[in-house]
C-alpha cells in the first residue's frame, strides 16, 4: 500500500484522468493498493473478470474499472475508464509528482560539500553526502543519504539519486535522471596489457555521459571510458545489476534488463530491448529496435529491427526451432550410430 | 582463523556437542581454523584420511575427529564424534552466539534517527546510519555502519544488517534475518510503457516483505512491487548479486544461488533450488522442490519436485543427454549433407 | 577529457617516452583526450589512417603518432613513436602517478577510527570512513569516503579503496591493490545444511586474502571462507559485478571479466582468462592459462593452456562447430522423421 501525504479529492481525480465518476463523492482518498490491502480511503483498480469477487469484497473507497464491469460492481464509488490500469497509473504518477512538489529542498548539516561546488538552484542533499570540488548540481536535484559525488561532476535539473550512489570524477548526469541505490558511475574500465610478465593497467581517463531521462537500477555499473566517453542515450532505462563496459555507446529509449552485461566499446542503437542476463561482446554493434531474448550471448554485429536469441544470438525464430530440436538429438544420435554400424557391416 | 573473544573450556565443549573427550583437559581453546593455521589454542577437525598427516603435524590444541581415525592421531586431546564436521560446526555456531550475546547494544552518536522511529527494545546502531520517520526497529536488531533505512520500514527482532545496506520506504524485514553489505531492498521495479514516443515510467508503489530467517547476500537486490508486495518466504536463503524483480513471490526454505535473476511477477515455491546464474522469465511459476541447474533459463512454468537444466530449462537428465550429443553434431551434419548429395546423385 | 593538475613540458615527455619530438616546444600541455574534444593544451594520439582527417582538424597541442603518418600530419608538434597508443598510455600512467604523488595524506575529521588501529605511515582517509579495532593500514593507503573497514583487517602499502567499499573483519588486502566502489570483501560464504526442517546456516569463520597488485571492479563480491581463506593471487584483475564464492583460490595474473561467478572451493590457476558472465561450479579446478569464452558454464575440471566454450564448457573449437551445426538441426530432424516413416512403411 502506498499512503500519500496529500489526499486526492474526487474532482481532482476526474480532472487528472478525464474519466467518469459514478456514485457519491463524499470520500477522502489517501492511498493506492491491492484489493485485499484496502481500507475506506484506498483506490484500487479492476479490469479482469477473475478478480471481481475479490474487488467486491474489498472495502476500498474507489474502484477504477471499465464500463463493461461497472454493473457487476454494485453501487459504490467507481471511476469508469477505457483502460483502467493506465488510468489508475496515470493518477498515481500525478499523485507522486504532487508529493514530490512538497520536497523539502535543504542541505543536511552532515553533508560535506566542497566550497567550489555550484548549485544552479535549490537542491535536497541528504545526510553524509560528500560532493567534491567544481561539481555542478542542477535545480531541484535530490541526492540521497551517503551518496558520494566526485570532482567536476555535472548533475542536471530534477535528477534524483537514491542513497549510496557513487559518481566518480568528471562524469555527467543529464536532467530528470533516476539513479537507484548502489549505482556506480565512472569506475575504471577494465583494460590491461601484458607487459614485463604482468597485467599492466591501461589508464582509464575518459568519463561517463548519461543523457536526460535515464533511469539506472540498483547496483548497476557504468564504467568510464579509456579515453572519450561511455554514453547512455536519452530516455534509456537500465535495470539492476547491469554492467556497461568502457566506451560503450547506448542509444535512446533502449531497455537493458537486469544483469545484462556489455563488454567494452559496444554500440547499442535506439529502442533496443535486451532481456535479462544478455551479454554482448566488445567492439560490436546492435542495431536500433533489435530485441534480444533472455540470456542470449551477442557475439557479432546484429542488424536492427529484428529478434534474436541464443548463445551465440541468431534469428529468434530459428533458435526457437533449434532448441525444440535439441530434445530429439539423443535419439537422432543413436539412429546415426546404428547407420554407421550398418555401413560397416555392409 | 576465527579468534573468539571468549574461550571455550573442555566441559562446555562436551556439553554443547555431546561428544566424547579423550586426553588431558588442561587447555584453553580460543580459535577455530584449518590445521596449517593452528596454534595451541586452536580447534580443528579431521574426517578425511588424506588429511591425517597434515593434522598430525598441526599444533592444534584439540582435534574433532571420528572413532575410526582416533588411533591414528596419537595421544593428544581429541573430541570423538559421529560426524566430526557437523559437530565442529555446531560448536562454532554456539560459540558465535555466545559472542553475539556480548553485543554492545548502543546507538552511535553519528547515527541520524528520526524522532518518530520506534525501538521495540535495545538495538545496535552503527556510525552514520540514517533511519527515517515512523520506522520500527525490533529488539536486539543490529544495523551496521552507513546503512540507510527509509520511512515506515519494519525490521524484526534480532535481525542483522551488515554495513551499507539500503532499505527503501515501507519495506518489511522479518525476525532473525541477515542482510549483507550492499543489499538494496525496495528499489523501484522495472516497468515502463511506451507512450508519446518514450519509455514512460510505471509508478512502483508497492513494497517488499521479507519473512523471518531469510539471509540475503552482498549486493543483491529485491525490487518493490508495482502494487502489492514482492515477497521472500520464511527461511529462504539468497546468495550474492541476485536480482528479484517486482511482484515476485518466493516461498519458504528455498535457495537462490549467486547471480540468479527472477524477472517480475514470478512465483517460486518452497524448497526450490536455483543454482548459480539461473534466470527466470516473468509471470511464470516454479513448483516446490524444483531443482534447476546452473545458468539455466526458465522460460515457462516448471512443475515441482523435479530437476531441470538448460536454456530453456527442460528435464535435467534429458538436457544432460542433449549436451552429450552436441559434440557429435558436426559429424552428424556432415553425414547428413553426404546423404543429401547421395539422394541427388541417385 | 582528463585534465591534470600538473602540466607536462616537452622535455619531460621526451624523457618519459624516449620518443622523438618534432616541431616547436613552446607549448603547455595539461590534458589528454579524443581528437574532437581537444584544445591547444591537449595531447591526442593517432595510429590509424582512417582517423587522419579528424586528427588534422583537431586543435590539439601535441599528436603522438608513428613515423609512417608523420608526413601527412603537416607541421605541428608531433611525438613519433613505434607504438603510438602504448607510448601515449605510458605517458598518461606516468602523469597519473605524478598527480597521485601530490595526494594529500590526511584523515578526514568525520572518519571514525578505533584507537587500536595502527597506521604504518601516512594515509588518506575520507569522510565518514569507519575503521574498527586492531586493523592495520599500510603506508600511503588511500581509503575513499564512506568505506567501512572491519576489525583485524590488514591493508597493504599504497592500496586504494574508492568510496563505499566494505571489508568485513579479519580480511587481508595486499600492496598496490585497487578496490572500486561497492566492492564487498568477506561477506559470509553461502552454506546451509538442512536440519530440523530448515536451512541451517553453516558458520563462515574463515577470511579473504587478496594478494598484491589485485584490482577489483565495482560491486564485486569476494566471500569469506567457511574455514581457512578465500584467496585472490597476485596481479589478478577482477571486473565489475563478479562473484567469488567461499574458499575459492584464484591464482596469479588471471582475468575475471564482468559478471563472472565462481561457486565455492573452486581453484583457478595463473594467467587464466574467464570472459564475461562465465560461471564455474564449485569444487573444481581450472588449469593455468585456460581461456574460457563468454557465458560458458564450467561444470568440471578444465586442464590448463587450452580454450573452452559453451555450457557445459568443452573445447572451444569443437563448441564453435557445434553452434554452427545447430542451425541445421531443425532440417536434420525433419529428414530424420521422414526416414522413420520410410522405415515403418518398409
Amino acid at each position: 500500500m502506498k499512503r500519500f501525504t496529500l489526499s486526492l479529492d474526487p474532482d481532482s481525480i476526474i480532472k487528472i484522468t478525464s474519466a467518469e465518476w459514478i456514485g457519491p463523492k463524499d470520500i477522502v482518498l489517501s492511498n493506492v493498493c491491492e484489493p485485499d490491502e484496502a481500507d475506506s480511503s484506498s483506490i484500487i483498480f479492476c479490469e479482469q473478470e477473475r478478480l471481481l469477487e475479490q474487488v467486491k469484497a474489498s472495502p476500498a473507497g474507489l474502484v477504477v474499472t471499465s464500463a463493461s464491469l461497472q454493473a457487476r460492481l454494485g453501487s459504490r464509488p467507481l471511476l469508469i475508464a477505457e483502460n483502467p490500469y493506465l488510468t489508475f497509473m496515470t493518477m498515481v504518477s500525478y499523485w507522486l509528482e504532487l508529493e514530490a512538489g512538497q520536497q523539502d529542498y535543504s542541505i543536511h548539516p552532515t553533508a560535506i560539500i566542497d566550497p567550489t561546488v555550484r548549485f544552479e538552484g535549490e537542491a535536497a542533499i541528504g545526510a553524509h553526502v560528500v560532493i567534491a570540488a567544481n561539481t555542478v548540481i542542477g535545480d531541484r536535484v535530490s541526492i540521497g543519504a551517503n551518496c558520494i559525488i566526485g570532482k567536476d561532476v555535472f548533475i542536471g535539473t530534477e535528477s534524483s539519486l537514491y542513497p549510496q550512489v557513487t559518481i566518480y570524477d568528471s562524469c555527467q548526469i543529464g536532467k530528470h535522471c533516476i539513479l537507484h541505490s548502489g549505482v556506480v558511475i565512472g569506475a575504471d574500465g577494465f583494460g590491461y596489457q601484458v607487459m614485463e610478465g604482468k597485467q599492466q593497467k591501461v589508464p582509464q581517463v575518459g568519463n561517463v555521459i548519461i543523457h536526460d531521462e535515464v533511469e539506472i537500477g540498483a547496483n548497476s555499473c557504468i564504467d568510464r571510458a579509456t579515453l572519450g566517453s561511455t554514453v547512455i542515450g536519452k530516455g534509456t532505462k537500465i535495470d539492476n545489476l547491469v554492467q556497461v563496459g568502457h566506451n560503450c555507446v547506448v542509444g535512446e529509449h533502449s531497455i537493458l534488463c537486469a544483469q545484462v552485461g556489455l563488454a567494452g566499446s559496444t554500440i547499442v542503437g535506439d529502442w533496443v530491448y535486451l532481456a535479462g542476463q544478455v551479454g554482448a561482446a566488445g567492439h560490436i554493434s546492435i542495431g536500433s529496435q533489435a530485441m534480444v531474448g533472455a540470456q542470449s550471448g551477442i557475439a557479432s554485429n546484429l542488424p536492427g529491427a529484428a529478434q534474436y536469441f541464443g548463445t551465440p544470438a541468431i534469428d529468434a525464430n530459428l533458435m526457437k526451432r533449434v532448441v525444440v530440436s535439441w530434445k530429439h538429438l539423443p535419439e537422432m544420435y543413436r539412429a546415426y550410430q546404428k547407420t554407421l554400424k550398418g555401413d560397416k557391416s555392409d
